[in-house]
């Protein structure tokens, strides 16, 4: 009598005891593990953020580190956050709110009260809501060909098909993801497109961190920051900046107790978790830096692997998809061990 | 200066201090809050299982209440869940894999072992892996013949444009699940269904809750169980059996310590969560037996909901996003109170 549990699921990515009779199809992290050094790139030092929180209960030591998102994605936050991690303004601030199924969120947890509020650092850039999309400009329409040439070109030839068999082929060439007209991993991240508008942006996946902000049109400074720590809050995009991904102790973040429904926010300053730094990688002496790759998404393997999301068939699996929308399909970092 | 944090996102959920100058546009909370008693449909109290775990180590209840799946989604596995509750089986069992992102899993965390297996109830059925899907029969047909009365007629005017806009037309008038041609909230539950193959099936939301398995054709037998805390692993539906959801307490299980990489599984028996009871509410004493009720997924409320869900127009946001995947229009449910 076995019960093999979800385990089974993840077998194929330890060696097998035991070769099988037949070569399974890889796993989406076996093909991961099998791309070449070259399809690797490493994340600057200066686009690590790094945050200690305070030890655990026993003692543990709690480091997330967040890679920061590139220009043109995310802009004049980028800029705040390494004046605010320069000033080391987070350190003793605390993460004050966990929402289950929604966000983990850190910062000034007086911020809102203006007789307790810490001063933020002078010099913080205001960033116009415009700043939460941008052109879909040259590059990234060059980028952006060949899978919407391809697209075109099978929309097109459903088009022509018989009519009794026409809707249905339709259906089959068209992007599906619900909030935009197409997704991609590009360059690193996950992006949405709409065609009409011809903007482009980067969305709410699991990990994703964000800048929490007042009403519109307030966009935040970048001191309050939350990270998705449920299903993807899509409806988010293009309403809030991202600035980027926690890469590593998401669970420091995403296991700590919700607070009080319905927004998680400890009221009770004894249930917060006390951030004792926040510094950039390259601030850190060089023995200490984290450092972490990212699997190109303009790679081959990264292509394979995201195939192997959409239909995986590793020895699990019985129905393959046949598809998967873009936070699951999550860009491969690993952190490089010396 | 002001920090109003995401916080302002959900301020419409809470009476307004001082009245707005304008009637802001209900937020899909307030839809809920304010819908018609008769669109509730109370939740029978042999269809709610209740988990009690050992108390946390501040001495606190936890309490995990799962809403079961009714037939014709779930099938056999049901009847051996009932059974093994009946047997008070998972009595002294535990929750022994927490994986980030992904799912939290109890049962005899020594399954695997047959000289130290826990022996299961007789009579458990063994559910063929068909039981994964349904036809898509007349029943479920007629629910969703208006829905897809209306996408057909939609396409169908959208092929008669004119041929410059007749692709972005087209593109409008697709339903955009990457997994499926098309999803539906059905009878309180998340449904996707195969146009081609006429079959449909329950889905992998967050907090949904399946039968943990060995490899293909094990199916489960309902013993070990899995809730899902992370992004929705779509890639998972109709691969295992679905047979609930978490509608209350899913806390307990989604703030849980990670096991180590990959699977998140407790090796160390120390770590593990002990199982003090589980009951289905009927075979509780009345006077302690939870009250559940959920919002009709076919009252005009739950329309209203789910529009607003993919169109976000309360006050914090600014770029309704024009759509919504199905795990994102989550069936409100509420606890009756006396």
């Amino acid at each position: 009598m076995t019960h093999l549990l979800l385990a089974a699921a993840a077998l194929a990515l330890l060696p097998a005891a035991q070769p099988p009779a037949a070569q399974p199809a890889p796993s989406p992290g076996q093909i991961v593990d099998a791309a070449k050094a070259d399809e690797w790139i490493a994340i600057a030092p200066s686009d690590l953020l790094v945050m200690d929180l305070a030890p655990d209960t026993a003692g543990g030591e709690r480091r997330v580190v967040i890679q920061l998102m590139p220009a043109p994605f995310s802009r004049g936050w980028i800029g705040n956050i390494r004046k605010l991690a320069a000033a080391h303004w987070w350190d003793g601030t605390s993460v004050y709110r966990v929402q289950d199924n929604y966000v983990a969120q850190w910062g000034d947890a007086d911020g809102e009260d203006p007789a307790k509020a810490k001063p933020l650092p002078v010099g913080l850039a205001t960033v116009p809501e415009s700043d939460y999309e941008r052109p879909l400009d040259d590059e990234l329409r060059g980028a952006l060909r060949d899978k919407m040439k391809a697209e075109e070109d099978a929309l097109l030839a459903a088009f022509r098909q018989p009519a009794d068999v026409r809707a249905e082929a339709v259906r089959r060439a068209i992007p599906r993801d619900p909030y935009s007209d197409e997704t991609i991993a590009y360059h690193g991240w996950p992006i949405a497109v709409n065609r009409e508008t011809q903007s482009v942006w980067p969305v709410h996946c699991y990990a994703m961190v964000g800048v929490a902000r007042d009403l519109s049109p307030n966009t935040g400074t970048g001191s309050e920051l939350y990270t998705v720590i449920g299903h993807a809050p899509r409806h988010l995009d293009r309403n809030i900046a991202l600035v980027g991904r926690v890469i590593a102790g998401i669970e420091h973040l995403s296991s700590l107790p919700r607070g009080p429904a319905p927004l998680g926010v400890y009221e009770d300053p004894a249930r917060r978790v006390p951030i004792a730094s926040v510094r950039l990688a390259s601030d850190l002496p060089e023995a200490e830096r984290p450092r972490f790759e990212y699997l190109s998404t303009e790679s081959a393997s990264f292509a394979r692997y995201a195939e192997a999301r959409q239909n995986r068939r590793d020895p699990f699996f019985i129905h393959p998809a046949g598809g998967a929308d873009i936070c699951n399909i999550a860009v491969p970092v690993r952190e490089i061990t010396p």
